[in-house]
């Protein structure tokens, strides 16, 4: 079977002529429950072509040229009798000529309700692959690309890292506790200068070949399936680096945002970020267009996603991801700033292929309301179809909560009151927690290098009914100190992931005793939290904080977790008697940290500030 | 008519036998929605009477002595067919002595329909009463009372403040655009000390005498009604003061929470006033029995909702006051303290009573989800029947926006991101706004006194789709700023409300040129918002600030309201190009505080920093 499919490919390229440039998306699958496919052809005049095919079940039902002639777009009917294999789609030109294109139709792997998505179940590993593991020095330069460097001083440039160095250290993610893995986008950006970070995406069907092949992706998703570990996609719907393809030949007038303005070389218009737009019944149009019609930065043009081609282009490239790395989720960037009814459209369609799925959409919001109105299930007017947004909020609510002094309304019960807005949302269970991530200040500047606070923000967002996603290099303090906020600290080289290194974060070597602990407390935490039952889908119950100190619970038939974050600095105790609800009289708890056992009666003596975490299963 | 009835209260009077010390309600309506009333009838010994009457039309369905036996509770069937008119309710006692008690049905004065409560386009004038004018010098001691004394030295005595001093300037409140008025309650408060305030009754059915007789409650009622102006009565449904005459002689066993520890002259149980247990999905049982019945503070015995006997007489008590004063409204204390499956029937009941009446409850909470989640017409399990909610979140917004510098994220954006919350309420126009009330820093103290700020707070609040409430002497800059915050200084004397004051502010004798510009300044402005459909139910439009510049309108057919607040110190000019969908290119406008207008074409001026505020409307 494999040879045969080796010979389709060499077929399919034998048969492209120069004509026809570009076939998107290159292939497609049998069986999907949308039967209509629209395949972008790109190629000199290709728009005065006529297709056609003859293929069992399969069908052009109508195509349509783009206002650029080197563009067509052919409208498919893929029948659900239709076997897997490849037809011959020919075009004929007005002058007589005939251009050919293998197309291939691939059966599929699994059905689409076995390719689960990460939930609450899951610890998420967020890697930005430049600065994670240099696996294939060789890749580290393309001289055919626009950034032709690599300086591992320079905080802005490509340092080397790649997909393979994810393959080669999957043991230590597994070994962390980690059950999937979210890496910064993989697609190329083959763009002037800051090419690594990945989200001006210059060809949405192909890996970057600095990171890697995409034989090279698909090996990563495969061998982290075999170990139970998830890899979610990062995806941008709302905007292109200004190098894509399609910047220099646009197909439509309106494939991107402001483009009359971009063709006369005007200055673009920018978007406002001003949000609230999305959601405001005030909002004036003018206000609303510039958010969403604005470009993000000007290196990357704004899409159009009121352009029907565009939106299905962009619809079918996210499934086409799916379908061939077998997917875990999608993460998708800058979920506001496209139009909200194609982000409808977008989610909808992949959540009815993939009813387990799961997408989590990223609104850099504080605002409960907003967290709420993305997500699905809630009666707003708006049909999500997300099943995940992010905390934000409680981001904001743990670190002020820990960094302030404890007053009426300062300190503990800022996570306390926080973590009560729970009641408006949907299923808070499907809302993603975070220390940290690739845009903000690691956890541990957060909490100004106070290695109890962090260890209490940890533990919290691990027992929280929430899925949780920690940054790499967050287990072993890594921080941008020296200059908060700023992308090229936050985005360090992970120690270890380049040769030469003294310090190894994977084997141990050269870390401070300070970050092997975290890394313990971390590994501890994370395997724990894999296998309990009660974070996963237990009741959660939590008190008021009082004296410095906020217990919350998590309770599940026969397993029950309590946490215990304790500010004070000189030992106290904790009467027992308030929290009687919670069943745990006279039983013996372990701690999930120090693995010593205490008895939950009447008083618990707390020596030290930090988290205290106790489980009633005792091995 | 009026005749009759005296005979009516003369013959009620002969009729009681010292045995019945109390009926409550002393009277009752025919015709109400609600055919049932339950009286409490407190006397030596009267629960073990069997009552009868013979009336037609009415029927005693059930009687049921309280645990204490002085009480009994008797529930009488009220036919639609009954005529007004009274009857004898007669007590068998066992010993086989009987008693009489004249009850009186009166006939409704008005449909339940036909009360207005108020609404957004009221503006309601908020008054410590105690505060405002001493109208009758000879109510300001009373002996038979507990605190004997009047001191307008002391912040926290009594200052000789009441409803016949509201009465004689109701002129003032009208000539200003006051369309409605709060009081602070009014109902008598016996208490040891620091009784002005009103929110420790000690009596449900008796006007403070100190503030004025029922009837003088009445007349402020009709005479307000004359002049179009709402009398809205604050009530207090979770607590009482502790010299409330049940105290010394209990009903049930539960009619009070931590009844038992009060008895036993234990020390009861504080709430936590962690008001978020209300909606809390995680609460703990513990967290929310200690919220809701724990004691507000040690002089107000919290009271049991959950009993019964005790929710009617709370319901009926607020009817009773609908009825009697025709009441525009009711404003409920402290919302989130009492049961709240009791106050929903609370409102329900009123609601169901009187269906175009207000309610408004007092949440204090800067949250939106909480700010939504008490309102009629959400989605969220709960039923509140509460047409009307604070909005604490607004106000903060609109100060800490004001107070600010304008930055990214800071200053005027505040105001416009949290209007945009509006997308989240119910009614966002059923909503009640207010720069400061009793219990806050005036607005002024709050804006560091700043006369612009405290302007464009003003004006900001009066065009929002809200109902606008003001305090009693914000319009002449009462100030706490000696001591923000101070509960004296905030409540002061009105100027001109005590004989012998040199300053007069019904007058303008005494006022500085910056008191009577403001107070200048509140009357155009709500005499202008009175009369502004665009105000009262147009349709809302705002520009995200930019450059120290924030533009909102309201239009309603073919008038358009416009108000710029502006930051800047110097000179700007600003472009009206970005507002063109206002529609108004071209056309001349009032300045509604100068008088000044304008032409609305290419630029306008804006000579100095603060609010302005144009109507299309040119006279």
């Amino acid at each position: 079977m494999k040879n045969f499919l080796l010979l389709f490919i060499f077929l399919n390229s034998m048969n492209t002529f120069s004509q026809i440039e570009r076939v998107e998306p290159p292939n497609w699958w049998v069986g999907l429950q949308e039967s209509e496919l629209q395949i972008m052809v790109y190629g000199d005049n290709i728009g005065k072509a006529t297709p056609e095919l003859d293929y069992n079940g399969v069908e052009i039902e109508n195509f349509t040229p783009a206002d650029n002639l080197n563009y067509l777009f052919i409208d498919l009917n893929i029948s659900e009798n239709a076997n897997p294999g490849s037809f011959a789609l020919k075009f004929k030109m007005p002058d007589g000529k005939e251009y050919s294109y293998q197309y291939e139709l691939k059966a599929r792997e699994k059905k689409g309700e076995e390719f689960i998505g990460f939930d609450n179940t899951d610890a998420i590993y967020l890697i930005t692959p430049d600065r994670f593991v240099n696996g294939d020095p060789s890749n580290d330069i393309d001289e055919s690309l626009n950034e032709k460097t690599i300086n591992r001083d320079d905080d802005y440039a490509r340092h080397g890292g790649d997909i393979k160095g994810i393959i080669d250290h999957l043991d230590y993610i597994e070994d962390m506790g980690f059950t999937a893995i979210w890496s910064s986008p993989l697609l190329i950006n083959d763009m002037k200068s800051a090419s690594y970070h990945g989200y001006a995406m210059t060809d949405f069907y192909k890996v970057d070949p600095r990171f890697g092949s995409l034989e090279e992706y698909k090996e990563l998703a495969e061998k982290a399936k075999e170990r139970g570990i998830k890899i979610v996609m990062d995806q941008v719907a709302n905007h292109i680096g200004i190098e894509h393809w399609w910047m220099k030949d646009l197909p439509f007038d309106d494939w991107i945002n402001f483009q009359e303005r971009y063709e006369n070389e005007e200055e673009v218009i920018y978007s406002s970020h001003r949000r609230t737009t999305n959601q405001d019944i005030y909002a004036s149009e003018a206000d609303k267009k510039q958010m969403n019609d604005g470009w993000f930065v000007d290196s990357m043009p704004d899409l159009n996603q009121k352009n029907p081609f565009l939106a299905k282009y962009l619809i079918q490239n996210s499934i086409w991801w799916v379908e061939t790395l077998g997917l875990g989720g999608i993460r998708q960037d800058t979920y506001p700033y496209p139009d909200k009814d194609f982000m409808s459209d977008w989610a909808g369609r992949i959540m009815k292929e993939y009813p387990n799925f799961n997408i989590v959409g990223e609104e850099w919001s504080n605002n409960p309301l907003l967290i709420r109105y993305w997500q699905d299930g809630v009666d707003n007017g708006y049909d999500s179809n997300l099943k995940s947004t992010m905390d934000f909020a409680m981001q904001t609510n743990v670190v002020q909560g820990l960094n302030e002094d404890e007053n009426w309304d300062t300190g503990l019960i800022k996570i306390y009151d926080g973590l009560a807005n729970d009641f408006a949302y949907a299923s808070p269970e499907d809302i993603m927690i975070f220390p940290d991530n690739h845009d903000m200040s690691r956890i541990y500047t957060q909490l100004k290098e106070d290695i109890p606070n962090t260890k209490m923000a940890l533990s919290y967002m691990s027992v929280l009914p929430r899925i949780l996603q920690i940054y790499y290099g967050t287990e072993i303090l890594m921080n941008d100190s020296a200059k908060p906020g700023d992308h090229g600290l936050i985005r360090t080289d992970f120690p270890g992931g380049w040769t030469g290194s003294k310090k190894n974060a994977f084997t141990g070597a050269g870390l401070t005793a300070a970050e092997k602990d975290m890394q313990s407390f971390v590994k501890n935490l994370l395997n724990f939290r894999k296998n309990s039952t009660a974070i996963h889908s237990g009741r959660t119950t939590h008190f008021a904080p009082q004296d410095g100190i906020y217990v919350i619970s998590r309770i599940a038939g026969d397993e029950t977790v309590v946490l215990i974050l304790n500010k004070n600095k000189k030992m106290v105790s904790l009467d027992l008697n308030r929290f009687k609800e919670l069943g745990l009289d006279g039983s013996t708890l372990r701690n999930v940290i120090t693995g010593e056992k205490i008895q939950w009666d009447g008083m618990i003596e707390l020596s030290s500030r930090g988290p205290y975490l106790f489980t009633s299963k005792l091995d």
